[in-house]
């Protein structure tokens, strides 16, 4: 198997890392500068326990992608999808297999339109900083979710196969549940973490903010109509408990005054609400207080 | 006209300086030791314009108060307030008028209980710091506002005539209102601006915060069924706009690590909500939120 992994970003590096160990990777990247960088040094991947490991990959910048591996990983930021997509659909013969592995569920409305026989998606629980353009930290190991959103699961069933114990690969059956949980502990932890800028542990350790989370808990399954809450309820404990000593990526995007994910989090929650005629105080203000925070200048706003 | 004051903290310091240079007035304090200070120095009153007065006021401690004077202005934190009215109805002679100035609206329900001839209340909007057990600094300068809770209004006249272009008290006809336009303000101000850690005017410059104050007051005006909203959404704003430069007294509490004022201020909106039945799922998890930050310690909750 030949796979091609798009972004060379902190998620596109643990990927090409790990899978380079057991099939051929090709890692395309924006720049070309990085091609070169990734060419020269390989990736280094720095892992929990400070060991270092350096996998050799073959890189290029993405134009010269042309989709012909047997398998495409798309890990770029959300607001990098439509161009990947218009470039998919140009390309003389469609790609075979395409994992999406952005955070929150606003791309799904982008992959109907995408043209490949194969169409899966993936949620992330790793913590990876990229600290530098061929090196990546591999900080919190976790797992990746994967599941099919269109097509046939013969083949992310065999790229699953290629999980390690120190990176699992898990098929789920259901993407739309499987990115629904991802999302509802992304939009729980987040923002909160962020306002607050505590750990995340401080959500389940101090009780006040434990019943906040409740509290904007209670609200998202009055929005989505969820039938069997707990579920999802023990996968935010469990995260926060997991990540106890971490501070959230949200947190460190206001800290550095970078744009959060907030719309493709919480705003996919409040048009879910919309759509549904439904309303959603609680989680509107949280979202509003990251939007104040995120214009926050010198100005003291 | 003889008044009385009770509480040396920075409101019954700035009464006493104001006032005692029209009428005679009795500072008790709850040491011995800031009595003695007083009557040694007298009361220094800082301005904003940095001029200094003294003023000469005879101290002594709470328990030498008989509630002789013709005039008694309570000045004491809401949680002395129970030991306070004690007091009172111990006296062998009941005083003839009473004034409260305690924040929120919790201390409504101990004044019913109180024997005296004539209890009013009122509300401070002065910006007043207690720099030493002898020295006020009058560093926002606002009115007093007072009303007649129980009993005959022309005593509170006599004093409201006291006031001067610097330190103006002014006379209210509805007590309910006058609190409840204060215990709004102080809502929507106190509690976001410490969470947040953003000076007042940041509520109205911030388009986002501004949202979220606009969202929380349409739950008050809904607990509290305000008839004509707009005059007390205005005087947010008016303090938001006098205010726009200051820390709110709730964010230097959790600054300070304090317990804050939260339970006479948003605890009594709840209170309301519950005992009509309603639901206040916003004020509540502002509410929380400071909560979790009074207990917040070196753990790191």
């Amino acid at each position: 198997m030949k796979v091609g992994i798009i972004g060379g970003g902190s998620i596109g590096l643990l990927f090409a890392a790990y899978l380079s160990k057991l099939v051929e990777v090709v890692m395309y990247t924006r720049t070309q500068e990085q091609a070169s960088q990734i060419n020269q040094h390989g990736i280094v991947l720095k892992k929990a326990t400070e060991e270092r490991e350096v996998s050799r990959v073959k890189s290029m910048p993405f134009f010269e992608w042309s989709g012909t591996e047997d398998f495409n990983i798309v890990a770029v930021k959300q607001y990098q999808l439509p161009s990947i997509i218009e470039k998919v659909n140009q390309f003389k013969k469609s790609p075979r297999n395409l994992l999406f592995l952005q955070n929150g569920m606003g791309h799904l409305k982008l992959l109907s339109r995408v043209e490949a026989a194969n169409i899966f998606v993936g949620s992330i629980e790793h913590g990876a900083l990229r600290e530098k353009p061929y090196g990546v930290s591999h900080n919190g190991q976790g797992v990746t979710n994967v599941a099919v959103y269109r097509g046939d699961a013969v083949e992310l069933r065999q790229l699953a196969a290629l999980g390690t114990a120190d990176f699992p690969i898990l098929y789920q059956s259901d993407y739309y549940d499987m990115l629904v949980k991802k999302l509802i502990a992304n939009a729980l932890i987040n923002p909160l973490t962020a306002i607050l800028q505590v750990k995340n542990g401080a959500l389940i350790e101090n009780p006040f903010y434990y019943h906040v989370i409740q509290n904007l808990f209670t609200e998202i399954v009055y929005i989505l109509e969820l039938k069997q809450p707990e579920a999802y309820w023990q996968q935010v404990i469990s995260i926060c408990k997991r990540t106890a000593d971490n501070y959230s990526s949200m947190l460190k995007d206001v800290a550095a005054k970078r744009v959060t994910e907030v719309d493709a989090i919480l705003g996919f929650l409040l048009e879910e609400a919309a759509r549904r005629g439904k309303e959603a105080p609680q989680l509107e203000n949280i979202f509003l207080l990251i939007k104040g925070k995120e214009i926050v200048g010198e100005a003291g706003l």
